[in-house]
Parts: C-alpha cells; sequence; structure tokens
C-alpha cells in the first residue's frame, strides 16, 4: 500500500526525442508478464551512471561499469526483472555478456555499446536464453514510458515515471525518467534502478556533475530498510535531439529540472516503501557539517524501534532521542537538541517541552506524511532523508517474497 | 516467545556470599509487579562497570558514572524498571540523586556509594517519591538471584540468571550474574543492564581487565534491532568474603567463569530477543582484523532483509551476500568469499556452490539455532556475534509496547 502515490498519468511523461522503448515478456521467473525492457539511443547520446557501493555486485553493474569505462558510445539498454543475476560468480558475467551481444548484433552495434541491467532474485542463474529469445519482440514493439516503468516493476506496487519540460535559452527541453525500488533501499542506492533522459544537449563532463548533484539529493536521500543492493544503478541520458545546454545558466536550468525528476523518482521509491503506510521526511539542521546532519537522519531513519513507533503513530518519541545518540556524533551535546513533530516542538534542550501534550504528537504521527526535525544547536549545516515506517507488512513481504 | 531458553532453575544459582538482595513492588508504572531491586554490598567490594555509548545516556548512567568516577566504595546498587528516567534532562539527574539520598540514608553511607539504574519508557519523569516509599520494604526483604532476575524483567519474557563455580588455589568462589533485555540490543550494549557478583577476593584494576574482556566477547557481541539504548550498564561486582584472586592462574579461572556467565547471560538476552523465533550465531573468519569480522558480522546481523529471511526459513542466502558486500570492508573479494550454514557449504569462490541444494539450506535453517558462517579467506581474524530473527511480533511488541 503506498503512501499518497497515484499511478502516474501517461500522458504527463513527455516522449523524448531520441530515446526509443521496447518491451517484452520474457518469461524470466514467471510467464506472462513484461520483464524485459530495451531502451534504444540514439547515435550520440551522452550517457553518465553511478552504481552500487555493494562489493558483491551484481554482472551487469560489472559489466555496465567496463563498457562505460570503455567510453564507447552507448547505444542501448537492457533491463530484466525476476533475476538480479548477483551472487552468480563468473557465469553470471558471461550470461550479462551474452545478452549484451546478442541485442548488439539485432541493432548493429558493439556489445561494449550496451548497458545491461538486472534486478529480483539474488543467487539464480540469470536464463539468459529465454532474454535473448525475447529481444527481437522487444525491437519491434514500441513502448511510452508509462510502459516502460510498469516492465521494470518486481515488489513494487506503483510504477515509477515522473517528467517535465525545461525552458532553455535555444528551447524547451524534456526530462523523463522512470524507477523502480521497493526494499533494500538506502543511501548508496538499492534494489534501485533509475533512467532518466532528456533531449537536451549536454556536455559529458557536465553531464556527470549533473548525475552526482542530482543522486546525491535524491537516490542518496532516501532509506526504506537500511539495505544496500547489489544492482543499484542511476543512469542519465542526454540525446542531444534537442536544444543545448552549455551556458551555465541552461545548466543550472536543466540540472535543477533534472533534481526534480530525480527526488520524484527517489520519494515514490519510498512511498512505496515495502509495507510502508507512512511517508516520513527527516531534517536534521544546524549541524557542524552536512555530513554529520546525515548521519544522524540516518541514524533516526534506519532505527527499528523509531520506525515501529512511526508505523503505531505511537508518539515514543524517547526512541528518537536515543537514535540521535546513536549517531555517534563526537561532542554532541543533548541539553542542546530540539527536536519537533511537523510544528509540534517535542524536545527543548534535551527534554521534554514542558509546554508538549501527547496529544499533539498522535495528531501529528497519524498523518500519512509528517516531518521530523531535529535541531542540533551547534553549526549552521543540515540535511534531509526521506524515510519509511516498518510495517507488519514489511515483514511478510520480505519472508514471503520468493515462498 | 524465547528460543531454547528454560527459567533458570533457582536452586542452581550460588548464592554470593557478601550480597544481599531485596526486592519491592514499588508502583513505578503499573501496580502490582516487582519492580524495585536492592543490592547490597558487604564493606570492601570491588566494582567495575561499563555504560552505552549513547550521548543521550540516561540520568542514572550519568549519576552512576559519576559516582564510580569518585572512587567511593560502593555499597548499594539500587535499579527499577518500568521507567527508563532518560531524555528527562537535568530534572531526570535530580530524581536519580533523590533515590540514591534515600537509599543511603536507610542504610547509612554517603549518597555517592549507591549506583542507582532505570529500565523502561523513555522521556517520562520517574516518580521517584514511588521508589523511596518502597525502599524500606525492599530492604527488609530477603530475595535469592532468581527474584531479582525477575524484578529487573520488561519485555523480557523469561527472568536471566546463570552461575558458576570455580576452584582457585586458596578455595572455591562462587559467580552469579543477571541480566535484562530484550530488544534496543547491539554491541554497546542496549536496554540491558546485567550484575554480575563473585566472592572472590579480586583488585580493582584486575576486575577492570576481567570486565573489559568479558563484555567483548558477550554483551558487545550481542544484537537484536541494532539499535543502542539510552540504559545499558554492565557491572561486575566482587565482594572478598571467599577466596582471593591474584595468582595469573587464579585470575584466568575466575576470568573464564566470569565470562562464561556473561556469554550465558547475552545469549539468553537474544535467545529472548523481542519476537524471536531463532538464535543464530554468526561467525566470520579469516579476515584479515578481528574489527573487520565484526563489521562484517554485525552487516549480516544487522540486515532487515537477512533477518526476514530467518524467520521465514527462507534459504535466499544472496541477501547475505548483499550484507557482506555492504560491510564497508576496503579490497574485499567476493571471488574469495565461501559461506556455510551450519555444515551446509552454500557458497564457495563467491558464488553459489554448484553441489549446494536449497533443501540442505531449508533443513539448516529450519531448526530453531544454526550457525551463519563466513569465511573471508584473507586473512587469520574471526569474530562471532549472536542474533535472532525478525519476525511479525517484533514489531507487534514495538508498535504496541505502550498502548
Amino acid at each position: 500500500m503506498a503512501v499518497n502515490l497515484p499511478e502516474p498519468d501517461p500522458k504527463s511523461l513527455h516522449p523524448v526525442p531520441g530515446v526509443e522503448l521496447g518491451v517484452a515478456m520474457a518469461g524470466v521467473r514467471k510467464p506472462g508478464r513484461k520483464d524485459l525492457l530495451v531502451m534504444r539511443l540514439a547515435p550520440g547520446t551522452q550517457v553518465a551512471a553511478v552504481f552500487t557501493r555493494n562489493r558483491f555486485c551484481a554482472a551487469p553493474v560489472v559489466v555496465s561499469k567496463q563498457n562505460l569505462f570503455k567510453k564507447k558510445k552507448i547505444r542501448a539498454l537492457v533491463v530484466n526483472t525476476g533475476n538480479a543475476n548477483a551472487g552468480t560468480g563468473d557465469g553470471g558475467v558471461k550470461r550479462a555478456v551474452q545478452v549484451c551481444e546478442a541485442l548488439a548484433d539485432l541493432i548493429g552495434c558493439e556489445s561494449a555499446a550496451i548497458l545491461p541491467f538486472s534486478t529480483g532474485v539474488i543467487m539464480e542463474p540469470l536464463p539468459a536464453e529465454r532474454i535473448v529469445a525475447a529481444l527481437p519482440r522487444a525491437l519491434q514493439d514500441r513502448s511510452d514510458w508509462f510502459s516502460a516503468a510498469q516492465a521494470i516493476m518486481t515488489t513494487d506496487t506503483v510504477p515509477k515515471a515522473a517528467s517535465r519540460k525545461v525552458r532553455l535559452s535555444r528551447g524547451d527541453a524534456v526530462i523523463t525518467g522512470i524507477a523502480k525500488g521497493a526494499g533494500m533501499i538506502r543511501p548508496d542506492m538499492a534494489t534501485m534502478l533509475g533512467f532518466i533522459a532528456t533531449d537536451a544537449g549536454v556536455a559529458q563532463k557536465d553531464l556527470k556533475n549533473i548525475l552526482r548533484a542530482a543522486a546525491g539529493c535524491s537516490f542518496n536521500s532516501i532509506t526504506v530498510d537500511g539495505d544496500t543492493s547489489t544492482n543499484d544503478s542511476f543512469i542519465l541520458m542526454a540525446t542531444g535531439r534537442g536544444p543545448s545546454a552549455s551556458s551555465g545558466k541552461d545548466l543550472s536550468k536543466i540540472q535543477a529540472a533534472i533534481t526534480e525528476v530525480a527526488q520524484a523518482l527517489a520519494q515514490a521509491i519510498v512511498r512505496d516503501g515495502e509495507g510502508a503506510t507512512k511517508f516520513v521526511t527527516v531534517r536534521v539542521e544546524r549541524g557542524r557539517t552536512e555530513n554529520e546532519c546525515r548521519r544522524v537522519a540516518y541514524a533516526i531513519a534506519h532505527s527499528p524501534l523509531v520506525k515501529t513507533a512511526f508505523f503505531a503513530s505511537d508518539p515514543n518519541l524517547g526512541r528518537i532521542l536515543a537514535a540521535i545518540g546513536n549517531a555517534g556524533i563526537a561532542g554532541l551535546e543533548p541539553s542542546k537538541v530540539d527536536l519537533y513533530i511537523d510544528e509540534v516542538a517535542v524536545v527543548t534542550g534535551g527534554g521534554r517541552n514542558p509546554a508538549y501534550r501527547e496529544e499533539q504528537g498522535l495528531a501529528a504521527m497519524k498523518k500519512p506524511e509528517f516531518l521530523v526535525r531535529t535541531v542540533l544547536n551547534r553549526g549552521k549545516a543540515g540535511a534531509t532523508v526521506w524515510t519509511c515506517d516498518l510495517s507488519f507488512d514489511y515483514v511478510k513481504i520480505n519472508a514471503e517474497y520468493r515462498t
């Protein structure tokens, strides 16, 4: 049950000139569902990417990194669900390459011009033959971004897509992105795939900077359960079929619009967090550094005791203080810490605000969305993280995922 | 529902000469339950302690640390359940001192010779008057260690106590300990109180060393949910009413016996972990340093995805690989990692063992206790951590604790 997350309106998702989408049913894990997406990119498209930092990164991540490192012009992305091709050793890499080679043959490019992505169960061999057999159907298909978002869902309950139009000095550019992910979500990305494309022309160097900045305040600022997956990838593509963005002003505009799309997708992942019934913004203010604010925010957002209190709408707010105390911040003075739930001042000077009434906390936490704001009162930095609660259904989904 | 954790047999718990126990019903949170324990110590008793590293440490922790720092001879410990006196600011410290002063008056010692401990709900004012009113009854009472263990329970379902007798060169010494804790458990101790007493005579310096070593491989090697509480304390007392231990050989023997008691208590806390249905030993071998082995072990033991798979007896073992990959170990080579569930070789060389059959993993994980053994194959160090699964009941207990 996603929190305030309606299906995106297909009509709101602008096509991106230079990107062709095709989906197919490959029967990777179960027959009869769209589980294969091919994204073809026009010649000259610039691509930038960030990947999971999990040391057990999946075979497709290994191959995608290699291919990007070779600085070949990327011509297509191929994404399957149902199988993550992770924890599969050398055989897994061979199967990922096998899929790339088959697609390269079909569209007439080098294998290294393909980026493969997989998501699903870990440690089972990828049925590469079934994917290869379905590639021609995916290439014949012409789908829109909504169908593409559907094709990459696993435990997601809602397809995730967002789109913006931005006026640059030489004309309007579009930005459209899709993402998947519902559990195993945390800072360094997770069973999280994000693909954002724009028709603007952006130089490779600029695209990388935009990618890093956008990832930092979107996909790298969310957590569902603190687990970082083996497959996380966030890919940004600029086809150059629309207006070019090279001036500082145009780059700022396009970066802002891409960040908006990335944040909408990242927040959609949390809203659709496994078992989520609450969408919680955790903001930490007046810390010494952004990093320490992020540590405090994640200590709150990762605490199972805090998350079960969110689920229960229980203003058992001492659990939040305990989480702040566990963030490992040297020299933190508890007596300076203030805590607010939305506008309700719960803690002032490290202790319960004398004016606070439990009904106020309860009323704030009963809402499906609220803000937990911690003020450290020792500096000028801040950070924001988005998370959800820990419910019965989180356990149910993850205890029964395969059975 | 605790995992293989029967109630301790009261007859198995040796009295410790020099320690007098008394319990009472103070009505701290609810009437009609034993919620107050006073432990009186014979003059000359040596006391050593370790406390939570949570920056929001509770008022009684602040006071106990101060009193130990003053190097007064400690004459009594006073423990209440029902209220943690944490997140209570200066008022909380005053109330803790108020309890100490009242007890000091009654037994005729300085207030600084008392160590106070509290456990229960955070951020509510301690009803110090009710505790003070009940102190005379606790002092009149003569209880055994079993009753003392009962008096410090909160969400515990089973009282936790262990006892040993050890032959020293000058005669037999006894060691008896009690502990409480069921959730909010992790490395640096948690809503965890542990009290171990021996009648052996041990010098203060030796007692501190024994305490640190025993804590490291017991209370600091367990995790239920990764939350470190504001109140954790582990206290070791040596009354000197029995044989003295000063030779290296005697000290080794008494250290081994104290460690056994501490491990039994720490493991009992995990077996009684909130909602636990499985008791899992996580062993990491052949790492470069003990610290890196502990990090890998905790990455496994803290992962909600791994813990829900334990709950489901689901050999979805890729989740364990993903957790290992998330431990942040520089230079870890996935292709060298082996993984075993009990004797079943699941992963060899970073990928699924070709000979592994899922029925084997299922059979091992269906047992209420099993070993998850990770071999990093890059050094000679090792570490062991004990944990439990994440079940529906964990969410239920923590979502409904106060309501």
